[in-house]
């Protein structure tokens, strides 16, 4: 699944729509129906919706997908894979588990960011069908990963050995997914400033000062 | 309005309810109602669900409110009001900024665990209703109020200059926030160790070693 087109985040382009590139236009049509789906809901949201939302026709989407449950399931996979991809880039599997650790919370940040409506939808699946209970098996993966590396980070004496890993991971997962609830990128505060926030006080916590040993 | 009976998190006590303690049956209608319309959704849950989900007749929940819209309405306000309770402590209004800052996060979570249903709720609020306006201007009250502390720790120079009072206030409440998604009263972990390594992230960072300066 290619990216979405940062140019475009919430309404696809009509001279791009029509200008034949399927790609883009699958791309467009996953993007504007996880808005929709986030907007009315899954389950409020019909096919005749999207195709109002897209300004096209039913058929037009059925060009690209089968069902609205293939949409979502499109959807859910793109915000997870974007996730996982972090985990395997070269900063995420090599050097100490806390600089891992580091890799892979800055890279969640910038996936929120730049997939900001399919990791919205992903958030907030409840595991209701088939595809919402694949999401969440994917998401208690991740979050297994997350805790192994603060685990393994703790054992090399560079994480603090009074920190719960699991409740931990589950606070600095906090942070990042809390960007689905505040951040706007129409704003001008960039993914990577909102990274550099959060790994200060992931890391070194916001009280200036020694740290109490 | 009184807090909910820790005794009972997801489900009345018949022998209470019988116990002609009227206090305690709008406690206990509170609680449920709360916990029914995050399960099932607000607009999808019926006073007939209520009645059934507390093994009473409708007319027995009419007994304590007039409509599904004053359960929403209490349920946000006890869930706002135990929020602004911190914030009115002696540990939050005393001292140096960075503690009163860490007094209301600690606070908050303490809220967050104690009444999880009523908090869920006030968190998962769009705005739809005149009720859920008035639920997100008072949420909006509390983050500036937050954002003001961190402003004025830094003022103190107790907070480092170098993070965004806004941004950090958002990631911080996001570790607070995220503990309805995944904190479960039943599993001892009691919402103390979650304060405490909460605030340890928050201000001491999790990785070992002199900070840099």
């Amino acid at each position: 699944m290619p990216r979405s087109t940062p140019t475009s985040p919430t309404s696809p382009t009509p001279g791009r729509r029509r200008s034949g590139r399927p790609g883009h236009d699958a791309d467009s049509v996953l993007h504007v129906a996880a808005r929709v789906f986030n907007e009315r809901g899954y389950d409020g949201t019909s096919m005749e919706d999207l195709a109002r939302a897209l300004g096209v026709t039913k058929s037009a989407i059925y060009h690209h997908v089968s069902s609205k449950t293939e949409l979502l399931s499109r959807s859910l996979d793109l915000a997870m894979d974007a996730l996982f991809e972090v985990t395997r880039e070269e900063g995420s599997t090599t050097g100490p588990a806390v600089d891992r650790l580091e890799h892979v919370l800055r890279g969640s940040v910038r996936v929120l960011v730049e997939q900001l409506p399919h990791v919205t939808l992903l958030l907030r699946v409840r595991g209701n069908t088939e595809v919402e209970k694949r999401a969440l098996a994917r998401r208690r993966e991740f979050d297994h990963l997350v805790a192994a590396l603060v685990r393994e980070g703790i054992a090399d004496g560079d994480i603090r050995g009074d920190v719960d890993p699991a409740v931990a991971s589950r606070l600095l997962f906090g942070m990042v997914n809390s960007i689905i609830e505040w951040y706007k990128p129409d704003r001008g505060l960039g993914g990577e400033a909102v990274a550099d926030t959060l790994a200060l006080i992931a890391f070194e916590g916001i009280r200036t000062g020694p740290k109490p040993r």
